[in-house]
């Protein structure tokens, strides 16, 4: 079930055959979960392209919407522009093991790391699922991280309680993984905006639908987030892929965008909430051994941008609507509880 | 007339007497309007405090939400975390001339600027006015600025189309200067962060009320802002003012979720959008003549942040609500019109 | 005569025919010197091109090495990494007056703007030259900037006492306007990086030559740079056009760089010295009515950014060189001088 | 053998005791090093006090001076200006081994991380040991992390191929760890400000003394850093501490300084080179679980900055040298080897 059948549209734009960040060619999504005792947790990997990326980057950039956040990877994407490993979602205690199953991934495919060229950028993103999971058990793995890469698969993305958001929560529900694409029309052609999102910020009480309705969130047992003074202690991580040729400073401007479509949600960034966009296209490549000195690029026309502005806060808007929305309530550690959106807003369609 | 006269509330968190900017104590606004042929536009000043700014600074900071506008003075604020002159507020060609009316009055105060002490950063923020108003006639003047430095009062701020905003628009109505205040307590004492807005921005139809609302633009003459590609010329302009405690780095946090109450209205801050929050604390003063070398202060506990976050976003999103209810609908230049939001919404309190 | 006369070279890299900034082909500096009096001062403009910038815009960027500085324009230069009008360096207090000047050239060759399309962003910058010459005066006015803008020409550059340079200082003697290019092979084309800088910057004591001498500044009569804990009130302004082509983060990049040829000098960008560097390229150009929703570019393999970055840094040590050893020793008001820093080389070649 | 010892002297400002680090009062620095068959490797901690960083945090700063590196923990000491564990160096790929030894340990002292309260940020930089050391065998472990913070202690700081520095190059001579210190005098109080750096950036042939010698690399074997083209594949990463009372945005004007010291070297920060500035103060801590909403303060007078700006620039040139001084020649993997700075300087005081 998604935010669509239950009519809530974000924007007037198309969407994709998939409403998914995979509408964008090439990206696949795949998920590892552990559920097992205490733990409620996994990784979600976003593969930009099936090629290896430490040889073919991608032009990316990022927006640090509020900086409480452990990430891997970031300064280097803000330096050079480009993205040249897949990205993975996880738990905040467990940037660590990404960053060493990225590494090695990267070791092995490419020989030359570390003897005749330098060494890999890998980028790790994660939001604390500690309210529901016993995070302090350090669960995820190597293995783990490589199984979710392992599973990347293009196609529907399995949304909610999957990968690594698992054990997430939003505006006091049951929070995790959505995504959704739009659609863009330039110079005649068709192109594809898409955003997958880790979904686990915003204060209970705070969540506004696109149609105004402002659902309350059930009584259910030691939920601290319904408490007034509680600080928030979520995050959002969002992934963006597009198709659109861009260069760095434009994929940073529409990242920013995502913001927007947080506040819409009634979000203010909270202090303690780590919101970051990552975005990236997929239009052209940067070879990491690239003979020419100088290297031809399609850029859009900067005064077409605000397309894909309204794309990043629509997508970005139904994607969190999405996780809400498919994952079910959940029981977790210590007898903690979040309630499911779904159950609030009752049968689809109505 | 105002949102709440409306019964348009942003948040839940009390209002300061006035529901002004002018409800933090000491600070002063003052306006020049200058509506003669096809002109519409003026200055409107805002005065942190009633002594001189150059010898009494104030910790401030800017945040650029979207960077598409040609403000003075915010590089030094960002660099130093300091504000030394008034705030001016002007349209897009008139930030020479404001500049230089800051410059003649700090010089005429200061004796000693240029001779044994540095240079003064005067700070002057525009929005482009050139929908209903002859822009082109460069028609502001240094005596304008004056004026509006001289009309400085504190007391209820006159909304609308007044000052600056006398010829702005927004989401295709007629836009302009508002104001909000809310108030918050801290270690058990009352605070108080306030908000003028002076607004130009928003694509007609983008506009989201309150309670969810999506109030129509009436079809009015040549009106481009209706046209589905026409780019958006606007801007807004945020100015915060507040008596808490803050270091600069903390005011930059705060300023930023300004632009979560743009958003909550409807805004993705459009790419030709120049959207600039301000903000300065008045809690204390930074002596330009200091001298100790250590200097004590207060500052806020970071744990507390939400809570002026949130009031920032929610001062932020009213002051536009008062900004377009208070103006009345408009003929400009070239027979351009704006309607009034408060026809739409029709008579207050239903 | 300039620093290779003196023996001073900065680097290894081979210069342009002139050594200067006009070496990158179309672009022109133009000088208005006003010395009347107690007034030492000027403008120098800086035209990329002998089009109208406006309408044939340029990748640019800016850096910021310390923002104790009033300049105008940057903000936007910053978030579209565009340059759409000629670079105008004044004194500080005349920011507003350069504003005004690029304002009204604007208009009177584009009769659309603040009509059919947007405003226009002026940039200006400035330094202080409140020493030598009454800054508290204001005596530039706007036919001063025209004066300067209409006396851009190619060929070589003016140098020390001229333009915006003629009542600066630096590291305790004479400054000014100086200037220097760098050759670069990219793909076996010759490109060239031109550099001009505004130099009123460094503690009396401070400066080091490329072959490690460290010149005395002659005591002369009451030179506050030489007082122990006298505040550095100067400031340097950096252009540098290359007809490489770059994207603006990359030219972001170079600008850094300039920084590390001023600290090569002796300097460490002191508190109050507005030090700040603006980079375009001339090799593409962004038209304001481009009807293209996506547009071809060439931008520079990142493998190779260590070229430029070295050309920007040499270039920009060489030009303060040529800028000190071009200045003869100047009285200014209140019988204020400073040394030449070519009579204590004494001298050429020697 | 330091740099002092062959009579190399930065600046004018008087040492600490030590010229180290360590002159901070509560600061220690531990090592661990790996040297066995083609390792060449290690870990350094800096532990800023000897409490527990995550209940007593630190205002601190950080400064990109260039960003291509993969340092963790930086983008939330940006947002919040605040420090809450100790900073561990190491080589490029060990920074998730760094992440998950600091995590553990918060863990293992505070219960109620993940529990009651929220996570940790740990903070790792690193550099790339792989010309000299086999990177690429992921040799360093937790246990090895946890002996270099175990091993921290005041005191001379081991200088050179030790720790993070074992496998480190410079200016084509074998790096590593250096240190440095400068006293200042405000408000008639003594302060220090030291600096230590992990030096591993700059080309063969670039670096110049404080005398203005430059000194010739041998010529060993296969050298790629003597190639004319050889990208820069090396870093730097400086941590700065002071107790000087600052608030974080004066740390980072400070911590950018760091980059002039790095300049007068010779360096221009290579596009490879991922040049970062870490800064701290003892002066006052945050408390994690603070009570009061408004807390007491105290801040330099930032018209005395250009003081510890001149520390910082002159402490990291001296620290760079100390490390290029201390560390002999090096036989590393594959017959790469790195000759000493200090058998080409010949025998010290002379």
């Amino acid at each position: 079930m998604r935010a669509r059948d239950f009519g809530l549209v974000c924007g007037t734009l198309p969407t994709g055959p998939l409403n998914a960040i995979t509408d964008v060619a090439g990206v696949t999504v795949g998920h590892r979960t552990r559920m097992e005792g205490d733990v409620r947790t996994g990784f979600t990997a976003v593969l930009p392209h099936g090629d290896d990326l430490f040889r073919e980057k991608l032009p990316a950039a990022v927006e640090v919407i509020n900086g409480f956040g452990k990430s891997a990877g970031l300064i280097q994407v803000e330096e050079l522009g480009q993205l040249e490993t897949p990205i993975l979602l996880g738990n905040t205690l467990s940037v660590g093991t990404g960053f060493e199953a990225l590494v090695r991934r990267a070791l092995a495919a490419n020989p030359d790391i570390g003897r005749e060229t330098g060494t890999v950028n890998p980028v790790v993103m994660e939001c604390n699922d500690g309210w529901l999971s016993d995070i302090r058990a350090l669960s995820l793995t190597v293995e783990d991280a490589y199984a979710a890469l392992d599973a990347a698969a293009g196609g529907a993305v399995t949304e909610g309680a999957v990968g690594a958001g698992t054990g997430m929560s939003a505006f006091g529900f049951k929070g995790g993984i959505g995504t959704a694409s739009r659609l863009l029309v330039l110079d005649g052609r068709n192109y594809t905006l898409g955003v997958l999102v880790l979904a686990n910020f915003g204060r209970a009480g705070d969540l506004v639908l696109p149609d105004g309705r402002r659902p309350e969130v059930p009584k259910l047992r030691r939920q601290d987030f319904g408490q007034p003074d509680a600080p928030e202690r979520g995050s959002v991580i969002i992934v963006l892929a597009t198709d659109i040729p861009l260069e760095s400073r434009q994929l940073k401007r529409i990242a920013r965008r995502c913001g927007a479509g947080l506040a819409k949600l009634g979000a203010f960034w909270g202090n303690g909430s780590g919101d970051i966009a990552l975005a990236f296209s997929t239009a052209s490549r940067i070879r990491h051994h690239e003979a020419a000195d100088l290297v031809p690029r399609v850029v859009l026309n900067e005064n077409r941008i605000d397309l894909p502005f309204r794309a990043a806060a629509d997508a970005t808007q139904e994607a969190v609507l999405n996780a809400l929305l498919a994952a079910p309530r959940m029981l977790g550690r210590d007898g903690h509880m979040r309630p499911s959106l779904a159950d609030v807003l009752g049968e689809p369609g109505q």
